[in-house]
Formats: C-alpha cells, structure tokens, sequence
C-alpha cells in the first residue's frame, strides 16, 4: 500500500506544496512544531534515509537549501533546522525548521493547531521567495 | 579563531574520533544525548550548513551513511536519527543519533554525562563495524 507521502505526491490526498522536482516533494506539515515546518520526502519511496540510493541522497539537502534559503526569508527565524526521525510515518522525510532556540526543533512538544487557511497563508508567503 | 570542531579536526583538542575523509570528520560527542551520539562535521569551516558549497553538501548524508549503519550495528537501537541544528558551535554539524523513541533526539533535554572510557570503547565498538 502507498504511503501516506506517495499518496500526498500523486495528488490523492490535499497538501500545501512548497515545491518539487524529478526527485523530491516538499510541502507544509499541517502539525507542524512551528510556522512554516516542512518536509520534504524522496519520490521514491523508502522507509529508511540511509537507506535511499546513492544519487537520491546526495541530492536531498541541495534540494531542500533553496526552500530553507526562501523560508529563512519568509520566517522570523534565526536559521532553519533539518531533523530525520523516521519512527512515525515509513517514507523518509527530511523537517525543515525556523528554529529560534533549541526548543523548536523538540518532536516531544504538542504540535500546533493552524487552520488551513493559516497553512495555504504561509505556504504561499515560502513560495513567494523561491 | 578556528572553531572548537576545527582544533579537535587538526588535532588541537582530543576527540573520540569515528572517521574521516578529505571532506568530513566524524567523532563523537562528549555530552551525548544517548550512547553513541556522533558529530560529523564538513573540514572547510562553514557556520550554517546551508552556506556549504554544493558538492560538500550533498556529500555530507553519503559520508554520514556509513557511520550511520555502523551505529546500528554497534548500538541497540530503531534507527540512526539525523539533526541539524546550529545555534550552538558556529561550524555547521550533523548530529547522528541513535533512536528508541522520538524523545532520544530532544536536545531539550539533560545530556548524558559518560567517562572518557565509555566513550573510548563505544567509538571503538562503531569503528569496529565500519
């Protein structure tokens, strides 16, 4: 059965999309830590990070530079934050964080409560700087 | 002034080292979240990792790859976790966790205060599998 993320990937479940390419799909966490938490997810899909091909990879924080260059823009933030967990959903995601303090990137805090209408907001504000 | 992880890459300052390349340097670190808590760190002194030249970032998660299945070997545990976070050392570092549960990668909480045999004989058991 598909994941969840390839299911978000091919258009079968709604998301607030930052941006895709051959390789990889990002698009706003709709529980996310913080305003404007993304993950960005391999097309193919892999449960395990170290396990992706060679190629995939190296490519994913090239890929994932340019939405955290554009979210540092359109985010109060000190920097953006990576964290790959994995023990939740089986298809690696990679989270791009505006981080503050070293709190804002703890998996352990209650997530955020955001309308859609918030979520489509922010999504539109990252992909305006892109 | 070099960075502290500059000094412990040339040897100023002594570390439980992992592996090295001409790109990275990897070594663990000495208040470790959970046992066997690696840093890898890009040789060229860069602060936010999202300032790395191209080819080193995408060369980091490869480099990072290897460690990472030798601490599964090496350390009881679910997966190799991956955090970036950066308000701390300003030379950009990739934090490689070993994970039972998403509270293994909370940076908010206490460290764990290991002896310098402890640590000498996990970076031993992860090298033994590389």
């Amino acid at each position: 059965m598909p994941s969840i993320f390839t299911r978000i990937i091919n258009g079968e479940i709604p998301c607030h999309k930052i941006a895709e390419n051959d390789k990889y799909f990002a698009f706003l966490d709709i529980m996310p830590l913080a305003p404007g938490h993304v993950l960005v997810v391999p097309k193919v899909e892999v449960d395990y990070i170290f396990e992706m091909e060679e190629d995939d990879l190296a490519g994913i924080l090239p890929f994932a530079r340019n939405i955290a260059i554009a979210m540092g823009k359109a985010i109060p933030c000190e920097r953006i934050g990576i964290s790959v967990i994995g023990l939740e959903v089986p298809h690696a995601h990679v989270h791009l964080l505006p981080l503050r303090t070293m709190d804002d990137i703890n998996f352990s805090r209650p997530k955020l409560k955001m309308s859609q209408e918030e979520l489509a907001s922010i999504a539109e504000k990252i992909r305006s700087y892109l």
